[in-house]
């Protein structure tokens, strides 16, 4: 199985532009999560379907993001995406953001409870949990 | 029963503006859903009720905007809504948006199908009937 | 030159489905600004180079949304976008949102006044002119 | 001069819902600059004049929040804004939104850099300064 690539290309909509010219700063949280599902689906656990088919939920904890550089109208990023942790009910990622010349737009962290569809913590079930670690493993060895 | 207002006041947030420096037009239909959905409070019908305790959705099945002056960021918005028709499982309502000093800004409509949790189309319960028929007749006499 | 494609795929966002667990109506216009751009980016005129460099705006004046199936969280959308005219200073779009299997979700158009940084009409130059009438022409041969 | 209210409510309106039935994490930001913008107006210092006459932008330097408990659709929140620091060109707000009965959903903070039209560092006019200050020991004495 290839290592999952942890990297996504996404361009800065226009709408997601304000009247400051730059990106505003409420969509880094978006695009974390556009990264997350990917991260997701490469490790064999798409997240529409843990929801339908294991009702288990990753409603966000947590969230951290510092800004560094403006994200502009049209600019391709790079998100990259790692699993950080996956203790009992929680799990933790963390992101970069990229401009194309390599550069750090943004980092942050999300914290996610696992919750069944009562809303209450639910324990990962083993196939899942033995996936994020083994995604979790690969992103280490590269 | 005192007449429905249908008129709403909401400020532009900065998100909701672009580099344009002037709000985003796909906004104007989240705030003719705000228009929509006090008109629907006033008449005694909260929107969230009618989906949770009826079990009927109104999703948008045709939407009409014309813009013809920007919004500009805290502009205070006047939104006017009215039922414009409710006939079998449609009904259909109109909006216009003004700024304070009564300047038409865009004007537009929404056409929703009744529809059942199902997705299928279902006939508006009697009393939601009613009231939805009331408020367009309380609009005619203003 | 080769045609251009015209077709854009994306998928629907997690933000962008709301508690009807579907897409929100509000988001398909920004699903059309999508693929008018890559449309324009096809065509050699990068809708922000024409903002930056030209100074010319395509601010949104008429649109219209007929919303025919439901689109769903994580689902590959494909945005077929033709330019239908060009005439003076109005430029009018029209989209389809089709499914992986091809079904149409919704079919809608934007009309666009050709304005300068003053928020003035004006006349598109000749080369985006040429360009766009190009862009209509190879579509028509389609 | 009364002292600033520094509370605010709004409703979660339906396209902030997800299809997990509750308020997308994205819009929580949303909600601070909401508080933050009220603060400033109650303080003498409307957020967009500050932008365009004094060419002052307070862009997100770093955003943090945590999340409690969901937000669902139409529920009325109340934003609870205080500056918490005024130092240099970095000034940090804090955030707690609440639900009708008074438990918290979310707390968080915003730091914001003090820059100019150029996107440098740019010091507080001074009557800003002051009115900064004078709405933080407000706050301090309620």
């Amino acid at each position: 199985m290839p290592a999952p690539t942890h990297r996504l290309s996404t361009r800065v909509r226009y709408p997601e532009t304000d009247r400051m010219g730059v990106a505003h700063h409420s969509h880094f949280p978006v695009w974390f999560e556009l990264g997350r599902t990917e991260w997701m689906r490469e490790i064999g656990c798409p997240y529409g379907e843990m929801e339908d088919r294991d009702g288990v939920f990753f409603p966000v904890v947590d969230l951290g993001v510092r800004y560094l550089r403006p994200a502009r109208y049209d600019q391709l990023l790079e998100i990259e995406t790692r699993l950080a942790s996956s203790e009992g009910v929680r799990v933790r990622f963390e992101y970069v953001i990229r401009d194309e010349g390599g550069s750090t737009l943004a980092t942050g962290h999300t914290v996610h409870a696992s919750v069944g569809r009562n809303g209450r913590p639910k324990r990962l079930p083993v196939d899942i949990r033995e996936r994020l670690v083994a995604g979790m493993g690969m992103e280490r060895e590269r």
